[in-house]
C-alpha cells in the first residue's frame, strides 16, 4: 500500500527468533507501532504527572496533552466538539455506560430494544442486563443469506415501542458492513436512538459522526493500533448532559457534600477517578498514525486482501467461506471435518496467527449452525504474503486431515 | 533508605532541563520506575497479543503473563487466591463496582451506610448514588481532633441497620491511619461489611487481607508506581460469586443466547471485554519493584520524612499543620493569608511540586474550615533533600507574603 514497509514500525510483527509473523488476528487486537509505544513510554516517564489537578507546570502540561488527545479523537471521528467524546476503558464499557445510564431513564417496562443476530456479546449482554432490570424486551434482527443485518426486516419490524437500536457497524466475525444511514433513518422514524459498535469500523473506515447519523458510537483503542485500557464513547453533548452519572468519584463532580452532590457536565461527568492518562496520550499517537495512512485507503487495502483470500480459499474443497463478498478486512470460514482450534494450532506452527472460536458472538454461531469458526482478520500491515501464508497453511491442514 | 540512589530508576524525577525535581505529589500519582515502563513497552511490543482467546502460542503466553500478574497481586496483598483479585480501572471503579453490584442486592430501603468525614469523593459519591437509588441513608463518622476517624464514635453509633462501613485505610489528605482491626470488629459486630479504600495504604504499608479482616479492599496501580488505567478490587471468592454482574460483555459470560445468558465465576465475571493487558503486566513489575524494597521500610521512611517536615515547618509561624503526628507519608497544611494555590505556584518555581486544592475531599475541607489545603506527599524516592527544598520554598513564600 505504501512504498515504505509499514511492518518495520511494529515490533510485535516479528517472532521471538526474528522471523516474520503472519498476524491475522487484528480484529481481536491490533499490533502497535513503535510511535504509540514511545508515546506511552514518554507519558509514563519524563512527562508523567496527573491531570486536571496539579498546580505545577508539568501537571498543567499533561492536562493539555490529555485534552489535546480528546480534540484529536473528535477530529478523527468528525465530532462537533471534544465534549462529545468520553474516555472509557473500551467499547464494552462504552455500551454498558449507555445501557446503564441512558437506559435507566429511557427504557421502561414494556419498551423494546432492537439488536441483531451478529452482535458481539458486548452489544448483547449489557442490553440483557438492562432489559431484565427494567422489564423491557429484546428483539433480534435476522441476517441476510450472506450474513449482513437485514435492513428490510429492520424497517418492517421497528415499532414505536423500540427505544434503541444497537448494531455493529462492521461484524467482528464476518466483516459485514452495516448500511448505517438506512438503519439510522429506520430507528429515527420510530423515535428510537441508534447505537453503533464501531470496534471493527474505526480501524478500517473514515468515520464522520454527522454523516453517519447515529446517536451513540463506541470503539476501543487497542483495535485501532493503540493501547489497551482505553476507548471512546461518542454522543451529542445534550444527550450526554441529560444522562445520569454512571460511576461516582473524583473529577466527575461539581461539588460534594453529604447533603447534596452536584455533577460536572460531559465529558467529565462520566470520567470518575484518575483517568487512563498515558493510554489517552498513546491513543493520540495511534490516531495520528492511522490517519496519516488514510482510513479509506486502509479499507480498500484490507477489502482487497479479503477478496484475494476468498478467491484462493474457494479452491480448497473442504472450506466453507462465511459472510458477504464485500467484507471490511475480516474473513471467517470452516473446514469440513476439522475443528477450527486444530486449524489454528497447525497454522501457528507455520507462523500464521488466526483466531478460532465463537469470537464472543455465540448467537451468530447458533445462526451459522457451527460451534466455532476460524477467522483471519487483516490490518494496515497485512499484505499478499500473509494471504499466501494463510493459503499455504490451510492446504497443509487439508492434507493432514484429508 | 537504600545505598543505591533509587531516583535514577525514575525518568519522571528530572526536569526537562536536567535538574532534580522535588516531586511531593506522590499521593496524587506516583512516578514510575524504568522497570515498569520497560514492562509496558515489551507488553505492547514484541510480546503483544490478546489474552484468554487466541489459539496461537503468543496469545497463550500473554494469557499466562496476565494471570501470573494476578497471582503476584494476590501474593502482595496476602489474598487466599488470585480469584479474589479483580482487575478494574482503578480504586474508584472498584468502589463503584461494589456499590452497584453488591449494593444493589444487599442495600435496601431504610438500610444505612457508614462513611467518614475524611473520605475521598470516590468513597462518597458511589454510596450517595446507591443510597438515592435504594432509599438508604448515609451516616458520617466524625474525626478526632487530630484528624483520625473516631473509632469510639464508630463503635457507639453502628447499628444493625448498617450494612456496610466504607473507610479510607490511610487518608489522602492527612495521612491518618485507620485502626483497621477495631473498625472491622465494630462493623462485623452489627453484621455490616467493611470496605477499605487502600489507595494511599497499598504503596506505603505491608498488606495482608486475612490479618486486616476487611471484606472489600481497593487500590489503584498508578499510586503504586504502576501504570494508569488499572487497579484491584479484592474480596473473598464467595462474596464475589454471590454478586450480580456489573458490566456485560465478552469474557464475563459462560454462555450467551438471546433466551438466557449465564455468567462466569469471579474474577472473570467482573472483567467484561478485553482487559487492560499491558497495564496488568506493568502492574506486576511495579509490585516486584515495591516489594523488593519492603513496604514496612517504605512506611518508616516516609513517616520519618513527615516527622522531619512537621518539625521544620512548625517553626514557620504562619503555617498551620493539619492531621496527626503519626502520618503515612502525607502532610497537609495551610499558611495564614496565602491561598494554597499561590503556595503551589511559588514552590513550582523552585522545582518543588505539591498539590493545592480540596484533594477530592470537600467534606473534609468543610470540617477543617478551609476551602483548600497545601499537601506534600512522599514516595519511596523522596528524601531529606526534598524536605529541605520544601522548607526553603515555604520560607520564600512566607517572605513574599509576609
Amino acid at each position: 500500500m505504501e512504498k515504505r514497509d509499514l511492518r518495520t514500525d511494529f515490533p510485535g510483527l516479528t517472532t521471538a527468533d526474528g522471523q516474520r509473523w503472519h498476524y491475522l488476528d487484528t480484529a481481536a487486537s491490533a499490533q502497535k507501532p513503535q510511535q504509540v509505544i514511545d508515546a506511552m513510554s514518554r507519558a509514563m516517564g519524563e512527562d508523567y504527572a496527573t491531570v486536571h489537578r496539579g498546580v505545577y507546570a508539568r501537571s498543567a502540561n499533561m492536562t493539555m496533552a490529555f485534552e489535546a488527545a480528546r480534540e484529536r479523537v473528535a477530529r478523527f471521528i468528525g465530532a462537533a466538539s471534544p465534549n462529545e467524546c468520553v474516555f472509557v476503558r473500551g467499547a464494552t464499557e462504552g455500551i454498558n455506560l449507555v445501557a446503564q445510564s441512558w437506559g435507566s431513564v429511557n427504557i421502561q417496562a414494556g419498551d423494546r430494544i432492537m439488536l441483531s443476530q451478529l452482535e458481539h456479546h458486548s452489544n448483547i449482554v449489557p442490553w440483557q442486563l438492562l432489559a431484565e432490570k427494567q422489564g423491557a424486551h429484546i428483539d433480534v434482527c435476522p441476517l441476510t443469506d450472506d450474513g449482513r443485518i437485514d435492513l428490510d426486516w429492520l424497517e418492517a419490524n421497528l415499532t414505536e415501542q423500540h427505544r434503541i437500536v444497537a448494531l455493529a457497524h462492521v461484524s467482528n466475525v464476518l466483516g459485514s458492513i452495516l448500511g448505517v444511514k438506512r438503519a439510522a433513518k429506520a430507528a429515527h422514524a420510530v423515535g428510537a436512538k441508534l447505537l453503533l459498535d464501531g470496534c471493527q469500523a474505526a480501524p478500517r473506515m473514515r468515520l464522520n459522526m454527522a454523516e453517519l447519523g447515529c446517536d451513540f458510537y463506541v470503539f476501543s483503542a487497542h483495535k485501532l493500533y493503540g493501547p489497551t485500557g482505553v476507548g471512546v464513547l461518542w454522543a451529542p453533548e445534550d444527550t450526554l448532559n441529560a444522562m445520569p452519572p454512571y460511576q461516582g468519584g473524583g473529577a466527575m463532580i461539581d461539588r460534594v457534600t453529604f447533603a447534596k452532590t452536584t455533577y460536572a457536565p460531559a465529558p467529565g461527568r462520566f470520567e470518575a477517578g484518575t483517568p487512563m492518562i498515558a493510554e489517552v496520550i498513546a491513543l493520540h499517537a495511534a490516531i495520528d498514525y492511522v490517519d496519516a495512512l488514510d482510513p479509506e485507503k486502509l479499507f480498500q487495502h484490507e477489502a482487497e486482501l479479503v477478496r484475494q483470500a476468498r478467491s484462493e480459499l474457494s479452491q480448497i474443497n473442504s472450506i466453507r467461506l462465511l459472510g458477504p463478498e464485500q467484507s471490511a478486512g475480516i474473513l471467517s470460514f470452516t473446514m469440513e471435518g476439522v475443528h477450527p482450534h486444530d486449524i489454528g494450532t497447525i497454522l501457528d506452527e507455520e507462523q500464521v496467527a488466526i483466531r478460532a472460536g465463537h469470537h464472543c458472538a455465540q448467537p451468530l454461531m447458533d445462526h451459522l449452525g457451527v460451534p466455532a469458526t476460524a477467522r483471519a482478520s487483516f490490518g494496515l500491515y497485512s499484505d499478499a504474503e500473509d494471504v499466501a501464508a494463510l493459503v499455504r497453511g490451510l492446504k497443509r491442514v487439508a492434507t493432514i486431515f484429508g
